[in-house]
C-alpha cells in the first residue's frame, strides 16, 4: 500500500506554513513558508500601539502558495511522491482572530470599498482596541450572566472575539453594517477551502467558540440574544446570523472544493478538519494528555491541559477557557497564556539594541574595532547564560503586552527594577527571560489550585527549539523538568494529525498522536542550588505581581529592592 | 593699581581643575584641567559595585600639573599677566571622600606596602561599601545620640565619614592601624599646599565636618568617645587625634609653602582658605542666598540652601545636613542631593546603547547605510524633546544610585514601568529625566514643608550648562522657573570667590558675590499644559517613591500603570 499524507496548514502572525506529513510515523517529509505581504511584516499598524490587523487576502494567497510549494518540494525529495497520496488538510491558526464577512462567506475587505478599511481586517489576537469593550462586556456578564464568565477565567478580554466586534460597531459602524457576520480565522479557511458559502452553513471550530467566543453547548451555544442586546441591539441581532454547527476536530466540515484541487494539484474531496487555535493543535502535535502541560513558546504563549470530561473540573479563575472537547473530544480543553514572551525579548533587541549585526559571527558584543556595540539575540543569550540567578540584583514583570493568565488584564505594562549604574544589557535580558518564566510558573501554580495535576511539562515553538538557556532557566525556576516535542512544527503536526483522524488513517486521537508525535531526547532538569534562589526571587516577583495586578493586595513593597541586594550579595560572594 | 586674581582649585570625581580668575568682576581669565590617572576615569574600582577610591597622589600631582598651566595659559590670554598678581587660593573637592594619614599628615597610600590597597586609598564619595556600617552608627545614634541624627537628615549615610573609618577598621584592620588619623579630601589639599603636617594642626572645613562627621559645635564638635567607642573602642580613640580646629570658609588655613610656591611659581605665603565640598562652595559661586536654592547637577546634584542662623530652624528629615557656617558664614547651610543624575543617563548611553558615536554628526539614530542604531546622548535629547509629557506611558524612579534625599537610603535601585512592546530608548531616555526632575521636586517640597521658602532655583554643573531639554523638563515639573548660573565652573568660581574674601579683596561673601558672580540671561519658564500632566505622573511617582522607599505607606499600586495609559491616551489624543 502506498505511504500516504496529509497536510497541516498553520496560520502564524507573521507567516503561514504547509506541512507534509507522512501519517504512518509523524515525518514531516516537504513543507513551505510564506510572508504575508500586508502590513509591517503581514501585521496592520497604526499609531495606536492597541491596533494590529491582517489583510485576510494574505490568508487565501497563502494557501495557495503555501501548498503548490510545499508539493513540490516533497516531488523533490520522496522518490515517487505524488499529490494524490495527500489524504486531508488540517488547519490551526491564531486567534481571537474575527474577520467580518458578507452573505456568501466573502471577507468584505474584498470589496473594493473596504479594501483598506482598518476595521474590514482581520483583527488579529493581539489587537487591543476593544479594552473598553472588554470591560463593558465583563461588567454585564458579571451581573447578567456570571455562568459565561466562569469558563473564561472570571475576565473576557480584549483579545476576544465580542470585544472585537462591538469596537468595530463603535468606531466603524459602516463596517459592522457592511458585515453579515463575522467568523474565526480558523473557520474560514476550511470553510474557504470546502467551498461553504454563507456563514449559516459554516461548521465552526467549539475551540474558538468555546475559548473565546463564550459558546458552551450548556447554554444553548453563542451567548443569548437578551444578553448581547443589553451590549448593544445590533449584537443581539447578529447572534442570528453566526452558525448553530459547532463542532470538536475529530470530524471534517467538507471536502476541497474543484477549484482548490484544480489550483494546488490536491485530489478533489479530501476531507478537511474542523479548524482550531494554532496552540491547541500544537498541543495535539506535542502529544497532550491528561497530567501534561504544552506550552507553546513564541510571540507569546498559549499554555494547553486537557482534563477527561468524566469527571467534574471547577472553574479556574484566570484561564482564557474551559471548553469541552476544545483540543481533544472526551476531554475538557484548559487554556491559559502568556501575552507576550518571544514579544519581550525581541522588543529589548530591537528597539532598545537596535543596530546590532543580525549574525552571530561578530565576537560578543564588540565590532570589529574593539568599541562595545548593541547586541543580538545570540550574544544577549549568551552572556545572559553566564549570569547566576540573583547576581544582577534585577527583577522584572513579563507584562509589555498586559497579562493574559492569571490576572486576564490588558491594561498592565512592563516593569523592571534593580538597576544600578553598572546594569547590562545582558542583565536586563535574563531578568525578562526570568519575568517570563516566573509568570508561566504562576500559570502553572494556578492549575495545580484547582486540582489540575502537571506532572509533565513539554515545551514547542520558535524559544522551546532553539534557545536551551530559557529552557534551562524555565527549568530552574520551575523546579521542572522541562520536555521539548520533537516536532519543529508542532501547530502543523498538530493540523496534520487532525488531517489523517478525519481522513481516517487512525481510529482515534491518541493512536494518531502515538504514531505521529514524540519528544526530543534532551530534557532540560531543574539545578537544585539555581531553584533555591528562583524561590526566593519568585516570591518578590509574586509580591510586585499582586500590588500592581490586584486591588485586594494591601501593604508596602520596602523590602523588595533590599532583598534584592540582600539576594545578589549572597550570590555574587 | 594692577589687576589681581585668584585661584579655584576644584577636585571632581574624575578631574580636577584650575581657574584664574579676576577678583574685580569675576572674569575667568584661564583654567586648566588635569584627569587623574589611577582606576577608570580616575576611580578604582572592584567587582564590588559599591566600591569606588581614588589614589591621593593623583590629587598632589593634580595641583601642581593645572596651577602650572592655568597659569602659563593666563599669560598667553592676558597681556601681562604674572603668577605674582594672585593674592590667593581656594579650594573645593568632592565628598565626604576621607583618606587614612600619618602622623605627619601624608597618606599612607604614599606608603610603598600601601600604594595598591584599596582601603588606604581616598573613600569616594560614592563609594558604598559602609552600608551596614551606616545602619549601625543610625541604630546606636537613634538609641544613645538622636540629637546628632535630627541635623543629618534622621539617617546616617554609607556616603559619610564614619560609616566609611568603620568598614574600614573591619574589613581591613592593618590599614586602620597603620593610620594615624583621617582628613576629608577638602581639608587635605589645604593642608598640604600650605605645609600643615600634623592632623592635629590641621584646620578643617565645617562644611565636611558638620555634614558628613556629625561635627556640632553645639556638643562640642565630633561625636563623643563614649559614642564612638560604642561602635568600637578603636573609633573612640581616634577621635582623639582629629583636628579640634574646624571653621568657616571665611579664614585661611594658612599661607603657601615654599616648595610649592617654587613648583608652580605663585608667590610663597598668599592664604589658601578653608576647604570645602564642591556643592556649597558651587553655591557660593552661583549668587546663593536665603530664599535661593542652587542645584549643582552632574552625575549626582547638591542642592543648596541657606537660611541667617538668627532665626532657628527646625530639623528637616531626610536632609543631608544642616550645618551652622557650611556654606556661609552667619547661615545655616542646608544640602540636599540626588545619588545619580548625569549618572543615569550615562548608565543609559554608556551601558544600554554602547557603540554609538561620540558625535552628533550622524543623523538621529540611523547609520549611514539606513539602518537603526545605538542613540547618542545628543540624538536621545533630541528625540526626547519631540515627546509630549505622559506620551510614552513610563514611569521610573532616579534610584539607580540609591536615594540620597529623602530617604537616605543607599539599599534602593531603579525602577522602570510602563513598558509596552513599543516602547523607544528616546522614551526610557525621558522617562529617566523626569525620574530626576520628580527627584528634584520632592526636595524642594521636603524645603518648604519645613519652612524654608524656596523663591528661586539656580542650576548649574555641566547638564544645566549643557542641556536644555532636562532644564525646560525640570521647569514643567516643578511649576518653577529654573533659572542658570552664568559661570560653568561655579565651584572653581566658588572657591576662587573664598580665596578673594581671605585675601581681603573684598569685605565680605555678599560684596564678592555681587562682583564675582550671575546668571545668564535665558530663563526656563515652566508651559502650564506641560505641569499639569506632570501634577498627574508626580502623583503616582510619589506613590511609587513611598511604596518602595518607606515602611509606613500601605495600600496596592493597582491604579499606577491604568493611570499612566489613561494619560497616555488623553496627551496622544
Amino acid at each position: 500500500m502506498a505511504t500516504l499524507y496529509t497536510i497541516g496548514l498553520d496560520y502564524g502572525t507573521n507567516s503561514v506554513r504547509a506541512l507534509i506529513v507522512n501519517v504512518a510515523n509523524g515525518a514531516e517529509v516537504a513543507g513551505a513558508v510564506w510572508n504575508y505581504t500586508h502590513g509591517t511584516q503581514g501585521v496592520i499598524l497604526s499609531r495606536d500601539p492597541n491596533l494590529a490587523r491582517q489583510h485576510p487576502a494574505d490568508y487565501v494567497k497563502g494557501a495557495e502558495i503555501t501548498i503548490k510549494q510545499a508539493l513540490a518540494a516533497a516531488k523533490k525529495s520522496v522518490r515517487g511522491f505524488n499529490a494524490g497520496q495527500v489524504i486531508g488538510i488540517g488547519v490551526d491558526t491564531t486567534g481571537s482572530t474575527p474577520l467580518p464577512v458578507d452573505k456568501n462567506g466573502q471577507p468584505i475587505a474584498f470589496q473594493k470599498k473596504f479594501a483598506n478599511h482598518p476595521a474590514a481586517m482581520a483583527w488579529l489576537w493581539k489587537d487591543h482596541t476593544g479594552v473598553a469593550e472588554a470591560a463593558e462586556i465583563t461588567a454585564i456578564a458579571k451581573k447578567m450572566r456570571p455562568q459565561f464568565l466562569a469558563k473564561c477565567g472570571g475576565t473576557y478580554s480584549s483579545e476576544w472575539f465580542w470585544s472585537k466586534i462591538l469596537r468595530c460597531l463603535r468606531v466603524a459602524p459602516e463596517v459592522f453594517n457592511a458585515a453579515h457576520a463575522w467568523v474565526e480565522l480558523a473557520d474560514y479557511v476550511p470553510a474557504a477551502l470546502t467551498g461553504m458559502e454563507h456563514p449559516k452553513k459554516f461548521i465552526a471550530g467549539v475551540c474558538a467558540a468555546g475559548h473565546k467566543a463564550m459558546w458552551n453547548a450548556k447554554w444553548g451555544g453563542y451567548p443569548d440574544a437578551q444578553f448581547l442586546s443589553k451590549l448593544n441591539p445590533k449584537l443581539g441581532k447578529l447572534r442570528a446570523r453566526l452558525t448553530p454547527r459547532v463542532h470538536s476536530i475529530d470530524r471534517a466540515v467538507g471536502g476541497l472544493t474543484a477549484a482548490w484541487a484544480k489550483k494546488t494539484g490536491l485530489p478533489v474531496g479530501i476531507p478537511v478538519a474542523v479548524g482550531a487555535f494554532d496552540a491547541h493543535l500544537g498541543a495535539v502535535g506535542s502529544g497532550v494528555a491528561p497530567g501534561t502541560l504544552v506550552k507553546i513558546i513564541g510571540t507569546s504563549t498559549c499554555d494547553i491541559a486537557i482534563s477527561p470530561n468524566t469527571k467534574k473540573l471547577a472553574d479556574v479563575p484566570g484561564l482564557c477557557g474551559i471548553v469541552d472537547g476544545s483540543v481533544l473530544p472526551g476531554h475538557f480543553g484548559l487554556e491559559a497564556g502568556q501575552s507576550a514572551v518571544g514579544d519581550i525579548f525581541n522588543w529589548f533587541v530591537n528597539y532598545i539594541q537596535p543596530g546590532a549585526p543580525t549574525t552571530a559571527s561578530a565576537s560578543s558584543g564588540t565590532s570589529r574595532d574593539g568599541a562595545r556595540r548593541s547586541a543580538t539575540h545570540e550574544e544577549l543569550t549568551e552572556a545572559a547564560a553566564k549570569l547566576k540567578p540573583g547576581e544582577s540584583g534585577l527583577l522584572a514583570l513579563d507584562w509589555n503586552n498586559g497579562n493574559r493568565t492569571i490576572l486576564v488584564d490588558q491594561r498592565l505594562t512592563g516593569l523592571l527594577l534593580g538597576q544600578t549604574l553598572y546594569t547590562t544589557p545582558a542583565e536586563i535580558y535574563r531578568a525578562l527571560i526570568e519575568a517570563t518564566a516566573f509568570g508561566a510558573l504562576t500559570i502553572i501554580n494556578r492549575f495545580e489550585e484547582y486540582g489540575v495535576k502537571i506532572s509533565s511539562v513539554v515545551n514547542c515553538g520558535g524559544i522551546a527549539e532553539k534557545n536551551p538557556v530559557v529552557m534551562q532557566i524555565y527549568a530552574d525556576v520551575t523546579g521542572r523538568p522541562m520536555k521539548v516535542s520533537r516536532s519543529a512544527q508542532t501547530c502543523a503536526l498538530g493540523s496534520a494529525v487532525a488531517a489523517a483522524v478525519v481522513a481516517g488513517a487512525h481510529k482515534d486521537y491518541a493512536t494518531a498522536q502515538k504514531r505521529m508525535t514524540g519528544l526530543k531526547p534532551k530534557v532540560f532538569k531543574p539545578d537544585v542550588k539555581a531553584h533555591a534562589t528562583y524561590k526566593q526571587l519568585y516570591r518578590l516577583y509574586r509580591k510586585l505581581h499582586d500590588a500592581f495586578g490586584t486591588k485586594i493586595w494591601k501593604g508596602n513593597l520596602f523590602d523588595v529592592m533590599k532583598e534584592l541586594i540582600e539576594i545578589r550579595g549572597v550570590v555574587r560572594h
